[in-house]
């Protein structure tokens, strides 16, 4: 299929589609730059993707990076850093980033959060201080964070959770969604909205229903890949993602696995984060087109291939998994620092990967090469 | 003063020096290539200087690294390293690399470790399990690293020690030294000796004058910054400095602090190592043109400024002393990560603005703005 230069607005462009799936090379704009999509974001939380430099990641293609409203609020707080000329200049990262807006990790990192209809108190996780975020306060600290996209503020569901308790937590939301948006001023700054509902279609048709009058620039998927089997997933992706205007982003927050990517990709869905490759990376997990290694494992001691023979990363290129695996077990910085390289380069390739495939109309062959090289194991 | 073209050996050239003082401009030789000196040596004790990739090393200007053969013996192991095609290629590091004997570490990292005429038996300081080395095995697990440099294995004195302990000590390190070059097979190894003597003139003579038979490539001052007073170092520097061959290295090991590499430069020394700018990194301390600058403080927590404005390093030309401490107060990787690149460039560039001051014979003049610089405070 040949790439067709249609801009259908000022944010987002789709360039091509694929003649059976609804998975489309995309572009969004923003004021800090392109993102060819699909699209993974690094996580950043606390205003670095951990352990990687800016010139790291933009060495590894990252054009856009996720970072965390609600960490940021806490530490070092979102009106310091405004005074420090916003996000991108306090961490030196001129390319777009993301923020949430905190509506997952006041609930998750919070045993102790309480709900109004006003907002969330919850308990700082750092030095258990109490704190309010409504939706109009998330909405100020992202304006002062100065990403270039911004996330509504939401409820995020606990799964498994009943019809009434999702019923009841899609309303909040959706006049969270609102006020939102009602709180929003900086036009530099594009506002998505977060389709709520759980695994109830009725509740996710009225999650999007709900928001398109609101007038998002974008719509993310809220509420997945916390504890349900991916197949359950993707039937909330082929339920709703039709349902989401054409010529807006589509992101899938939180998510996912190699497998979740693809299979998401080929529903239409054109923005991702997750923490996967860098937290892995961490305690030695490491994404090859082969399946995840765990390289402390003894068969890796006297094993001198890299860790994926296919992978054109510095990681792979230098080392071999005997040395990462000593590394490892020496419990070495550089331990982190080349496993994060290489899991991020593996997500980040994986997308490029999809891009082409749907450029070529060749996505079928891309998902059978993709889980044919896995079925070959490590 | 004119660089002089004048090879005094095949493994030292001096190439100029300055017309008041012992410092001299000059280049080792080795089979990865040539050092100018005089040189600093980052500490990869474990293969690997922690944190950086040989990317950054080279991009650093690093030349050489020093890795510390205890620990390589006891993890992974030396025989292990052989295997993967010696230290070079399983760190993936081109260049120089020295490797001091463990002599320095069986004592430091053990307090129970036993010293007879053969060698020492010691515990390992990772599993508890009882090890022994010899000048012998030394030199063997060197040959086995590969490294292009290597040290005679020595007694380390302890400071302050009495002169029948020291004189006992060095007359073992002799005995020691001679058997270090018998078990040196290695053609394409250089081996260094060793001066011990603790604080003892007549004792550091004997030190130097025991090693001139054996045929060393070079020698290293041994059992300095143990504790004594810098002014108690650079006596034994100026009394031990004159009496080692014109046309051998001089490597201070384990030095030191900025001004410590200022006054033994000055006094004639080519080579060393130290942990602090790596080690100090990771613990937020941070070299600066006007002194050392710990970055937790709370004066810097909204201070805009880079660590260094005179620093051209990565870190300052892209980040604020407020990022870096917010970096460091909130644990995250980067902090490490950048504060090791800074304080290696600053080490590095110090050095090298010591080659380029003796080359120009303005030694006095760069020693003065280091010490001017410095007592301006920041």
């Amino acid at each position: 299929m040949q790439l067709e230069k249609n801009p259908l607005g000022p944010h987002f462009q789709v360039l091509s589609q694929t003649h059976n799936s609804l998975a489309r090379r995309g572009r969004i704009h923003t004021p800090h730059g392109v993102i060819q999509t699909p699209a993974f974001m690094s996580v950043g939380t606390a205003g670095t993707v951990k352990g990687m430099t800016p010139a790291d990641l933009k060495d590894l293609g990252a054009e856009i990076i996720l970072s965390n409203a609600y960490h940021l609020y806490l530490r070092p707080g979102h009106l310091f850093i405004e005074k420090r000329g916003g996000l991108h200049n306090f961490m030196a990262w001129d390319r777009p980033i993301l923020t949430d807006s905190g509506g997952y990790q006041v609930f998750s990192l919070n045993a102790l959060s309480k709900i109004t209809e006003e907002g969330v108190d919850f308990q700082s996780h750092i030095d258990g201080s109490r704190h309010f975020i409504s939706p109009e306060k998330a909405i100020g600290i992202e304006a002062a964070l100065g990403a270039d996209i911004i996330m509504a503020f939401d409820e995020c569901l606990e799964y498994p959770a009943t019809y009434p308790r999702a019923e009841d937590s899609l309303n909040r939301t959706l006049r969270w969604a609102a006020r939102s948006m009602s709180a929003h001023h900086r036009k530099d700054q594009f506002l998505y909205g977060i389709i709520q509902g759980g695994c109830y279609p009725d509740l996710r048709e009225r999650g999007i229903e709900g928001l398109l009058p609101l007038g998002f620039d974008g719509f993310a998927l809220g509420g997945l890949s916390v504890g349900e089997p991916q197949e359950e997933m993707l039937k909330v992706l082929d339920q709703v993602v039709p349902l989401i205007p054409i010529d807006k982003p589509r992101y899938l927050m939180g998510v996912g696995t190699p497998s979740d990517l693809v299979e998401a990709v080929s529903r239409g869905v054109d923005l991702f984060d997750c923490v996967l490759p860098t937290r892995h990376a961490r305690t030695g997990i490491l994404f090859t087109s082969r399946g995840e290694l765990h390289i402390k494992n003894a068969r890796y001691k006297e094993d001198d291939l890299p860790l994926d023979p296919n992978c054109q990363c510095y990681t792979c290129s230098h080392f071999s998994r005997a040395y990462l695996r000593h590394l490892f077990i020496s419990k070495e910085l550089l331990a982190m620092r080349l496993n994060t390289l290489h899991n991020l380069y593996y997500y980040l390739s994986l997308m490029s990967g999809l891009r082409k495939s749907i450029e070529q109309d060749s996505l079928d062959q891309f998902r059978q090469h993709f889980y044919d090289d896995r079925a070959t194991g490590i």
